[in-house]
């Protein structure tokens, strides 16, 4: 019976690297002591969640050993030591949506997930507006808890809104809102270090201090930006603030006819950034907005990327500009009306820009197409259908200087490099920060079209490295290029990936908690790369 | 000779601990080949500007041996290389300029000043609102560089403004514009690791990135927090953003009659504040503004804390209410107009408020005493002369939440605090973020004198223990207090205490850096102390 399993297994699923079956299936055997026959998943149908939805063919590099579901701090713990002591690799998610960027799947294949969708707490004041939340509640939990009990708050949510709040602040997600920019809209935070130690950050290492999740510094260093986007602990807990109901809130919708019109664009959006006119903004080119509603066939039937005549006959076709912007307008409805004419008068300058704004009173129903920037969370997937078949993305985002020849120069670049790979250039940039973007470029292929996996990983790679050229960073990334991206940090001969290490070393000597993430891997995966071992 | 320079030194100076004489001079003539021979200060002269100023009648037991002026990266390297190697101990300074937490003093009796005061650099990007800073750009001299080229841009500063931007940012410091929270609107570091590795964080961990200042995450964690409040390295660059220069900006200053006031005032602020309408603010009670303006004397005679009635004479004889508030709007002009509507019908529910507004447009000159709202540093150090004499003044600041009721009711407990001890309860509270203040309680004494040193240092002690009895924490310290005040960090046994520790051994294994800054101590120094040791 065991012999099966083991010769299914080794068909299906792969074994944590250095465990054999029969140690793995000891490991597990503790592990279910922990948290119950149920909650330790090991066979092909119940870890089918865990696979990368929008994998570009590499599925099978990245695939997990099992998954683990504890439901508490205390089975965390128990969790971790058993890993420390059979050397298992753990793979921590909070619900694993990480879409574009590997989903559940683990850096290392074979590690098993820490999946801790289980652990669901929410906690809000209503008075000093913030939350707690526990890795398991998504978007959509927390919008409904806060509806279910009538608190005057809003919630600041990406689309979709059935991922984690813990996860997607931790990887520097981004919302609509002006708390858009999660990490930085995070207070406090609960971790459970490799051997077990729970910490709280901030002002919460003194015990039941209510100004935790209120002021996020504390006496003494600051370690909360340590355990996002890494693999230091386990984050079990963290503090979000939220946005009090506006009087008033006002969708403001652009459109520029010609591609040059963002460099002033952008010029003017920045001005009105900084003197804090505006609390946030989203920037689409044509292929965004068109992919969200038509598909490539609709309008070409050539190959490679839509030559420019057809690029004008979406854009006539569709009624849009070359550039679409929105952004929200918060607050009182008398601030708001002289807020609308900063920006009217602002922008009104940019030759052929069409205006509309909507406005809605406290308590007056959203449309469903203004719902994220009311923190409305949606059910509704990013549309991949662009190219037919099994539509999927990856996102080599950056973070660029919000200045409008540089950023006009790098988008003709990076058309020059999607076009050559026969793609088009879908492009978003959403300044959650009032001196930056966060540039996406999505790659958006057919994930079941071998031929459309090269090209789109081909591209991946090639925006990267033309980025590096220009001296900009990517903010995420895929975990198949996370080593690659890590690489391009090369201040004083890689000087923070090398003190990452440092503190990865002290911090999880034992190298379990989710090595690889971000290129952090832990040093005896480190030693075998060097001598031509496993770490990619 | 050297002898007689021996015998000189120990009358007067502190050796540093473990070092004998001859191997500090040792020590000594190599720190001197590295910053020339003027840079290297071991004799009392020379060595007088780094006493505390305000030291509570301790001052001896926190003398440096001497101190060393680099001049460079570079030299701070070689400086570290030469510390580690003679285990000397460094306490890092930007100016020292630390009043009422120490001054320039370190934690560690005979430490070695490391001072990088002739480190000035400063560069400013007019058009995406930030300046680049060395540790010695004081925020007097960040002003003159923004005002003598001309750039539109506002800086925040605490008053005074002598002091490092770099090292008040690093301290948590805070200011009176939107851009208050210091620590909240640096972007981007680099620091000298003790084994000399120059690390920098964020975007800058590329090579000329140009979005280091201007995005403070990146890909993989944020190392910023661990340098502020703390010893893991020597800082020598931070990124700060500047607030574009506002068309208008209005100054309202607010009286209030009764204590009883203050629970109803900070309930109408926080309401503004989280709806964006006051974008920061200051309350001040009845001893704050005294005890700017007139002495103790002027008002009573007898001995102790001024009796009620004593106090109300005050407030009568100055026009003044039992609590001030002040704070600056900014912006256009016909959105400043609405938010001082907003603000007058929010406050004016309160029984007896007298409001003023001052409004200036731009260009126009601001007078003196609304300088710091408007980010222009002053060279007036704090009023210290209540109690005559040589006035000084300790701090044991608190982070507490923005609630009214229970605020006055932690007002009243340190009213009867200081009091108990003879003093004036002297009450600050500083809205730099929305949720909370920072409660400072000035404690202002005659620093010659004996008996008031004691007292002084005896309600420190008692503000910090009550305050941990209701789980709030302290958010800066005196060097006399760190350990004191870092003790009270109980959460799991400490276990945020030991996670520094922890990081501390793993960047700076020697212990060379600043030994005892918030209550951390590197290993050998811990062994000490739990042996019966050095450390307090």
């Amino acid at each position: 019976m065991l012999l099966y399993r083991y010769i299914a297994w080794r068909m299906l699923l792969p074994l944590p690297p250095g465990l054999s079956g029969p140690i793995f299936d000891s490991a597990c055997k503790e592990l279910r002591g922990v948290v119950g026959d149920d909650w330790v998943l090991t066979t092909d149908d119940r870890l089918a969640s865990y696979a990368d939805p929008y994998s570009p063919g590499v599925a099978d590099e990245y695939a997990p050993s099992g998954a683990i579901l504890p439901t508490s701090v205390e089975e965390i713990r128990s969790v971790l030591g058993i890993a420390n002591r059979y050397g298992l690799p753990l793979w921590t998610v909070s619900l694993g949506r990480n879409y574009a960027y590997g989903g559940a799947a683990p850096c290392l294949k074979g590690s098993m997930i820490l999946d801790l969708n289980r652990m669901r707490a929410i906690k809000v004041d209503a008075e000093l507006a913030y939350a707690v939340v526990e890795p398991g509640v998504t978007y959509l939990d927390l919008y409904k808890f806060v509806q279910d009990n009538k608190y005057p708050l809003w919630i600041d949510c990406p689309d979709p809104g059935w991922g984690s709040v813990l996860g997607n602040t931790l990887e520097h997600g981004i919302g609509y809102t002006p708390y858009g920019d999660h990490a930085g809209h995070q207070c406090g935070m609960e971790v459970v270090l490799a051997d077990g130690q729970v910490v709280r950050t901030g002002l919460g290492a003194m015990d039941g201090n209510p100004a935790w999740p209120l002021y996020k510094s504390s006496f003494g260093p600051s370690l909360d930006g340590l355990f996002m986007q890494s693999n230091f602990g386990v984050v079990s807990k963290i503090g979000v603030w939220l946005m009090p109901e506006p009087q008033t809130f006002s969708v403001v919708e652009m459109m520029f006819r010609r591609e040059e019109d963002i460099a002033p664009m952008i010029d003017v959006l920045r001005v009105l950034r900084l003197d804090g006119t505006v609390p946030t903004a989203t920037i689409a080119n044509w292929m965004r907005i068109a992919a969200g509603n038509t598909t490539r066939a609709e309008w070409y039937d050539g190959k490679g990327a839509l030559p420019h005549e057809a690029v004008e006959r979406v854009i006539k076709g569709m009624g849009i500009g070359y550039w679409g912007m929105r952004f929200g307008l918060y607050g009182r409805e008398k601030i708001l009306a002289r807020k609308r004419e900063a920006v009217e008068e602002a922008f009104s300058r940019i030759d052929g820009v069409e205006m509309t704004v909507a406005t809605y009173v406290r308590g007056e129903k959203v449309a469903p197409e203004h719902g994220t920037l009311a923190g409305i969370p949606s059910v509704d997937l990013m549309p991949l259908n662009w190219l037919g078949g099994a539509g999927a993305h990856i996102e080599c985002p950056l973070v660029v200087p919000m200045r409008g020849a540089e950023f006009h120069d790098l988008y003709q670049r990076r058309t020059e490099l999607f076009n050559n790979e026969g793609f088009d250039h879908y492009c978003g940039l959403t300044s959650t920060t009032p001196r930056s973007f966060i540039n996406t470029g999505s790659i958006i292929f057919d994930h079941n079209n071998a031929e459309q996996c090269a090209r789109a990983r081909a591209l991946g790679r090639t925006l990267i490295e033309d980025a590096h050229k220009r001296h900009l960073a990517g903010y995420r990334a895929h975990i198949s290029e996370m080593d690659f991206v890590a690489a391009q940090f090369d201040f004083n001969d890689h000087a923070a990936l090398r003190t990452y290490e440092r503190l990865k070393d002290a911090l999880d000597p034992g190298g379990v908690l989710s090595p690889g993430k971000q290129g952090i891997w832990p040093k005896a995966l480190r030693e075998a790369k060097d001598s031509g071992g496993r770490k990619p």
